[in-house]
């Protein structure tokens, strides 16, 4: 592998010479919007998927793109190629971009990263434990860069040994802050939440499998305590059992037929 | 006035290249505090206030310094000298840093900016508009470079003719997003939210005005339709009437005694 290349706005950079000026609206206010996608064998995973949402979080937060999807899909090509990393997670940002007065929107600055990525299969045999937190997220349906309340959390999460953590609000879940939560009901109906969260694209996947009864609706606190398995989902976790929330066992503490089977007909769409 | 520098870290670099790497964790998902204070004749003004709020902030979003309290002092100093802009607004930011997977925080990066500003009494006789929000900010005791909603709503704003926001959430007004937020009762009593909101400098200097009835408490919807004064204060605003909340006239719609001579006192002790 040579050296990696960035994207700033229309140039190649390397990697550790990318940088913004500190007017950024990110920096200053937090304010940009981003996407996530992987790359197996140098092709882009669900990537139309991916600008969908990205042009949505763009939308919503009045953030304007010079550069139109093809041309986008031509620099992630182009940095694909320049880079070779095959297997990779890319991200592409799109800040508030430079700020004149520090809180007014300025010219967007676009923002294109790789970094290797593949899968690890065994993540999936040892599940995880989520604890619970009240917390609704501004914006939910935009794929904003505020990931405040959850890398504050991280020494909370640690000191209940859990692996991640799982919003709820007025008892209703939501999702975890980087992957959406599904559950398992003793009638083998697959549930995960409806509103209030950020739709991803795994989730988006699931929903569309066929030979599943899969719904999205509310999923109250007392819905986790009948729940026969549940897992959470996201581009770089794929499919997740979840063992235990709040130190209480889901189902049997093993991970299910449900969840193992909709694992591995993601797996087979996903990491062909 | 020559050319400005910014702080990065340890070294002062020209305004126009300062810059820090796009794996920081600002921009990589909006993790930083701030504050901000203004020097007039090239005095910090309430600098111990800002330092105290800004070491609180850190120490509650785990960034470690490496820098102590009269280092930093000292790096505000040199810059106020080097740049030799007497009357301005000083930023100092601790962001999450380089973030080696994009989610943990790093060794935070610190910048020290400086832009010209100098308070204009005229603001205060044109008093302001406000529309009200239903909205809780996360983490709001802390200075955070969350301002995600506010800016988000600036087109909001806008279509409705109002100069700024007014949080409140289950029937309690809290702030606006740069700015506390204060009643006058009809028998004089000044009040401003107790909780859930940013403890402002200009605030805590208004509650330690002796010969003042100002106590820190609720202050719910209907207070607002009773209130006989209102208005708002901040760094960069001072003290400032609100004449008109969601449409709704405040008093008599004019600058009240009360708001009159809080300004006058603040602006004693600040613009000295």
């Amino acid at each position: 592998m040579g050296e990696i290349y960035s994207v700033i706005n229309h140039d190649f950079v390397l990697k550790n010479d990318a940088s913004v000026l500190i007017s950024d609206l990110s920096i200053q206010r937090g304010y940009g919007i981003f996407d996530f996608f992987r790359t197996i064998n140098n092709e882009p995973v669900f990537l139309e998927d991916h600008l969908d949402r990205f042009f949505y979080s763009a939308s919503q937060m009045f953030l304007d793109i010079d550069l139109n999807r093809s041309e986008i899909k031509q620099l992630i090509h182009q940095l694909i190629e320049k880079n070779n990393i095959a297997d990779s997670g890319m991200r592409i940002t799109l800040t508030g971009g430079y700020s004149e007065d520090g809180y007014s929107i300025g010219k967007p600055n676009l923002l294109i990263t790789q970094s290797a990525f593949t899968f690890n299969p065994e993540i999936f045999d040892k599940g995880i434990k989520l604890i619970m937190f009240d917390h609704q997220r501004q914006l939910p349906s935009v794929k904003t860069i505020d990931y405040l309340m959850a890398i504050h959390l991280q020494p909370f999460i640690k000191s209940h040994n859990a692996d991640d953590v799982l919003y709820y609000h007025e008892n209703e879940i939501t999702e975890c802050p980087r992957s959406n939560f599904f559950i398992v009901t003793q009638k083998d109906v697959v549930l995960t939440p409806s509103k209030n969260i950020l739709k991803g694209i795994t989730r988006k996947k699931i929903l569309g499998l066929s030979d599943l009864d899969v719904r999205e609706t509310n999923v109250t606190l007392e819905d986790l305590k009948t729940a026969k398995e549940a897992f959470i989902t996201s581009t770089t976790k794929n499919v997740l059992p979840v063992f235990e929330i709040d130190g209480i066992t889901i189902g049997n503490g093993k991970t299910g037929s449900i969840t193992s089977g909709i694992y591995q007909r993601i797996c087979k769409i996903k990491e062909r």
